[in-house]
């Protein structure tokens, strides 16, 4: 177990040795961390070998000038300018935010950026401003539309936080396939099968197996086949791409670069780097914040008190699941699997950074 | 068969006697032709009987005045006064549009409307201004959140149209529900059974029962179970349902009225009527429009021309299936089923205003 202290000393120390200032190498302690907090570790620690070789070999550029390229009174273009994604992304956020503050909304579009950790922490930064948070991104594509044999589109997820009186926030986070990427990955490695649903061959039929991206599938959107609407996950990553990165001049669809080191950067390109979409928008466009505040408290608890299906558990709120694993980490300190750790501590020794193995 | 005209003048006549100004009655024609011509009959000709009704028993207020109660740069709330949805529908999205005219984007959160029709006309109306249109409104309460017996939420929809050069624009109108409640009732009628994954038992087991919400069952989310990522459907409901309603003003939940005439009104209320969500994105905010256009035609055509599953129709784009079905309307004209149409003589003679089964 390492506490959270260790580990982002850890990772702000190894993030200023590859060349990153130390602001941005303390933010991807950050941002990594949260998600290893709120028990999403397929965003977390696992991710500071990429990040970490993408730094090194330069397909990351440790020395960006994130700058807006395109604005009105309440929208924006942002260059990341290959940034490590959570740089450009804590900056177009901001913006967003600060346009909000003129406007009653502020909106974003985020273009040569990179994989950027856990969506909800970028709308959850509009919460204590008295706002309403949302957070797209396209990502490399994994998923097949309705129809098709071709993976085409990324697990674009949606993030969408909503403040609240007493009760804790609302926050959504999620991928717009029926799971996310790494639970395939968890399931290749059991040697366990999927159920149907979640992928398809490639010849469109339904699998059971767990490594079938590798062979040549792909990932199914939100609602599995056209019978139980997957072409509705499909408008949802469309939607998710589209403002990410049509809109912003990123790469769009297939050419999504992809964030991981063993997988090859593609020749053509159809603009710059990964693509996001961030909004802000203040409940006092709409209403007295302390009114919406209650409103939401109602929403909430009307969610929670309801009768749950037998033998089910209660019904929960966005934002529940990822909380309580924060209270739980804060216990107990946070875990890292065995082949993450060894990983990490290659990194510290070519680095000449500390880290131990506990 | 009908043709529009003949419809358009039926209906605009019938609404004027139930109390409408001209305006509003023609509204309402528009759009109930719109779904009937995009294929989306639910939404069309059958939604006369009870539109009038509720207006003849003062349900709706047919001398409404629509205004603004509170105002942004860029937000607006607008109270619909109980007029018929239409009118404070295309009355919100006017104004999200005026509003991004200066600021960029609009948003307008709309209380005390009623049943607006599809999700989708609204959203198109930002097309021909180079902006893209959204558009969200909450609904009777059909379908329980994950792990829940009761129905909390509406299907809930999301339409989101964008600009397009030279293909078809892209349009977005979807139930966050595996399939729209209407498909219940048509299986139910023809006597057929429903797939598992659409529809839950009064104790939330699955069900093949295509008449199950009227023994006490709920329509599930889009997703189906929380293998195959209902949460993730719930979380969009009630996304919808939060920016529709919560902000607005207006009832969320298992409190939004019955738009239908043979449910009484509830006796407790947690706002005022129905609520909708609109927002307008100029596309000039981001990127040029021709840019973007081209952008954007590349996008669907990477889609379109990707190779489809042996035995499945090609990849669509959102918003072809509806324009094809327009296609053939303008040739073929308007087929309403006898059941309609003998609501509709009834109402027709009623009303003493012409109309003739064809």
């Amino acid at each position: 177990m390492y506490d959270y202290k260790y580990l982002e000393n850890f990772v702000t120390s190894l993030f200023i040795h590859a060349g990153c200032s130390e602001e941005s190498a303390h933010l991807v302690a950050k941002i990594l961390l949260a998600a290893e907090m709120r028990g999403i570790p397929s965003h977390g620690m696992i991710r500071v070998k990429d990040y970490y070789h993408h730094c090194k070999i330069g397909r990351i550029n440790t020395n960006p000038h994130v700058k807006i390229v395109h604005e009105s009174p309440g929208t924006a273009v942002v260059d990341g300018d290959n940034a490590i994604g959570v740089v450009p992304a804590v900056y177009s956020m901001k913006l967003a935010i600060e346009k909000a503050n003129k406007c009653g909304t502020g909106w974003v579009a985020t273009k040569n950026s990179n994989h950027y950790g856990i969506a909800g922490f970028y709308a959850m930064m509009a919460l204590e401003h008295d706002m309403i948070g949302i957070s797209l991104t396209n990502a490399n594509p994994t998923v097949a539309p309705t129809f098709s044999v071709d993976r085409l589109l990324g697990t674009n997820p949606i993030a969408v936080a909503i403040p609240t009186l007493k009760q804790p926030p609302f926050v959504a986070d999620f991928a717009t396939t029926p799971v996310a990427r790494g639970k395939l990955s968890v399931a290749q490695k059991k040697g366990e099968n999927i159920p149907t649903g979640w992928a398809q061959d490639q010849y469109g039929n339904p699998t059971e197996d767990a490594g079938i991206i590798e062979k040549g599938g792909a990932m199914l959107p939100l609602g599995g086949d056209r019978l139980h609407g997957s072409h509705k996950g499909y408008c949802l990553g469309a939607i998710v791409d589209i403002l990410s990165a049509v809109l912003s001049g990123a790469n769009f669809g297939p050419w999504v670069p992809p964030s991981v080191a063993f997988l090859p950067v593609l020749d053509e390109t159809v603009g710059e780097g990964t693509g996001h979409f961030f909004g802000a928008l203040r409940i006092d466009g709409f209403m007295k914040p302390l009114e919406f505040r209650t409103r939401m408290d109602h929403w909430i608890e009307t969610m929670r008190n309801s009768r749950n299906v037998e033998g089910l558990p209660n019904v929960m709120i966005p934002g529940d699941p990822e909380r309580e694993n924060e209270e739980r980490m804060k216990k107990s300190g946070i875990s890292i699997i065995p082949a993450v750790a060894k990983d990490l501590m290659a990194i510290a020794e070519e680095a000449g950074v500390k880290f131990e193995i506990r």
